[in-house]
């Protein structure tokens, strides 16, 4: 084998294909007390913590240039549960720039990702394995678990310079919730919509 | 479940995570005819067009808009098989926009990541199941399958904007090639690389 010469080496990174995870790189962990304000029932959400603050999501921030040159890419992991009726999710965010789009691949389990736009439009998009979502410019985006038992898991990339904006969602929250209604996910409307 | 209203609909596309491919696009398809010149080896190529013409590699464009905000992803399925002693392999290309980088995270299969920049470096990262190589800015790239059985599956994902120069590749070459010497690959010199 010869010897590559070169000044920028490409990041290459191990992910298990099972569990969404690199043993080279921490994730970025949010556990329920992280984010309990955004269930729906918050008493369950603060009664689940007290009990044990379990993980909800974690995903993988690759340090990627903050440029237009750039994507940013990773595994994000989100492990099965409800709180109350409402099925574990991500806190969700829009981009700063809010003329991004980006595209989650699903590499493993069931669920949705739950979009909307500041215009007020709403949409959900079917996960399960193989299938790619392409989130359209200016739509925040929600992953949401809807398995009993398996953790969502999927492969995301995004322009370097899109940056998050997570504190409108957190205010505000999302115009739809996803609920478990005779053991079947549904969309309702989020009774503490803020808009 | 209520009806989404949106004006911009996600796109949702399923792909077989073992074949990498879809049933609901179209690839675009690289018989061995459209690139036999690019094998160090071109009659062997030439019989081996003569005999089969081979699909060496398949993958998607789309149609994703071409701006910084949007992100082009896809699959790409490189089959195993040989021209001579050189591994199948993409055609290989530079970005347009030369300050743009991209990732490919592999699904399935055994092989390498060649990189070059105009500067004269050189470099190849190692494809394996779960393995992400992120293509670093200025960085031609060719996926080169090493199985001799497998295909190579990798999700990929660029910047919107970056466009494609194939034309650089397909007239002077990458620097390098890769080969099988006592049943392993190696990467050696191209003897017809016209630098
Ligand atoms: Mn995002
Ligand atoms: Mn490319």
């Amino acid at each position: 084998m010869m010897t590559p010469t070169t000044t920028v080496p490409a990041t290459v990174t191990a992910f298990d294909l099972v569990s969404g995870l690199s043993a080279q790189r921490p994730t970025l962990r949010r556990r329920l007390s992280a984010m309990a304000a955004m269930y729906a029932d918050v008493e369950a959400a603060r009664a689940q913590v007290e009990r044990d603050d379990v993980l909800v999501y974690e995903f993988y921030d690759m340090g990627v240039p903050e440029t237009s040159g750039d994507v940013a890419y990773g595994t994000s992991i989100t492990y099965p549960g409800k709180v109350g009726d409402e099925y574990h999710m991500t806190k969700g965010h829009f981009h700063s720039v809010l003329d991004t789009g980006e595209i989650y691949f699903c590499l493993r389990g069931t669920g949705y990702m739950l979009m909307e736009n500041p215009e007020g439009d709403w949409q959900a998009a079917e996960f399960g394995p193989g299938q790619a979502v392409y989130v359209p410019r200016r739509y925040a985006h929600r992953s949401i678990n809807t398995s009993a038992t398996e953790p969502l898991v999927t492969f995301f990339a995004f322009p370097g310079h899109a940056g998050h904006d997570y504190g409108t969602i957190e205010t505000r929250g999302f115009r739809k919730l996803c609920v478990e209604r005779d053991g079947e996910p549904v969309f309702v409307d989020n009774p503490k919509w803020a808009g």
